[in-house]
């Protein structure tokens, strides 16, 4: 019988992750698979300096919302048991940066939400959507409860 | 522990079905959960008869089509057995009655290729990113090995 052997699970603190890890957590232990945890952090908008000002690229933003978010996953991780080696905080495009990690570390089986960021998804096209379009692998779409 | 109890596998006899198949059917073991299987006809599609001919709507065509594809269904729920009242052939809009189908009958998780119809999807918008948007359950899109 066909498995999965090593799972990726991506979370966005602002929905309910709990549902999604809860799931992907069942499914490594039914399938004894490798749990890995994913959270990206969205690529901040660079203003076009066209109209003379300066970009308003923040570094301190940037090492704020890092520093909270390695914080927030480093307390997922521990709660679902995932050694430090299998945890990921990415920073740029959510679709893409889950697509590499699954590549480089040849995940056979992406869990997400179905839906992401607030349900924006259907008008601008899911994080979802977009996985399931260039994943190499299985995508496991979980609904949310409350949409 | 959060499991599955009614599962959906939707086939399209054009793709390599088994390889969805048979990781619905593992599911559904592991999970000691009820499969169902559904194939849609797609709709054929009605040419405009406002230039005085005729519309092509061939009623031969479609009860053969139907006729075939309703063998082809039994010889592969009989394979994965599947007792026939878990058998759906549909026709119309293959992401609608998926969804409709899945609703009816209180399905949790749907399993169905990643792509569908012969790589079209990424032009025009695949069933399983339909399903997604508009399953109210969990989607699990299977990546065919070919693509």
């Amino acid at each position: 019988m066909e498995t999965y052997q090593n799972i990726l699970v991506a979370v966005d603190f602002y929905e309910q992750s709990d549902e999604i890890t809860n799931k992907a957590l069942a499914l490594s232990k039914m399938y004894k698979a490798k749990l890995n945890i994913i959270h990206v952090v969205d690529n901040l908008p660079m203003l076009d300096s066209g109209y003379g000002v300066e970009s308003p690229f923040n570094m301190d933003l940037i090492t704020e919302l890092m520093d909270n978010a390695k914080k927030r996953i480093a307390v997922l991780a521990k709660k679902l048991q995932i050694p430090s080696d299998q945890v990921w905080l990415e920073m740029g495009s959510t679709k893409s940066e889950i697509v590499r990690v699954a590549e480089e570390n040849k995940v056979d089986l992406i869990v997400m939400g179905s839906h992401g960021r607030h349900g924006l998804a259907l008008l601008l096209g899911s994080t979802a959507n977009g996985v399931l379009h260039h994943a190499k692998c299985d995508v496991l779409a979980v609904r949310l409860k409350a949409e």
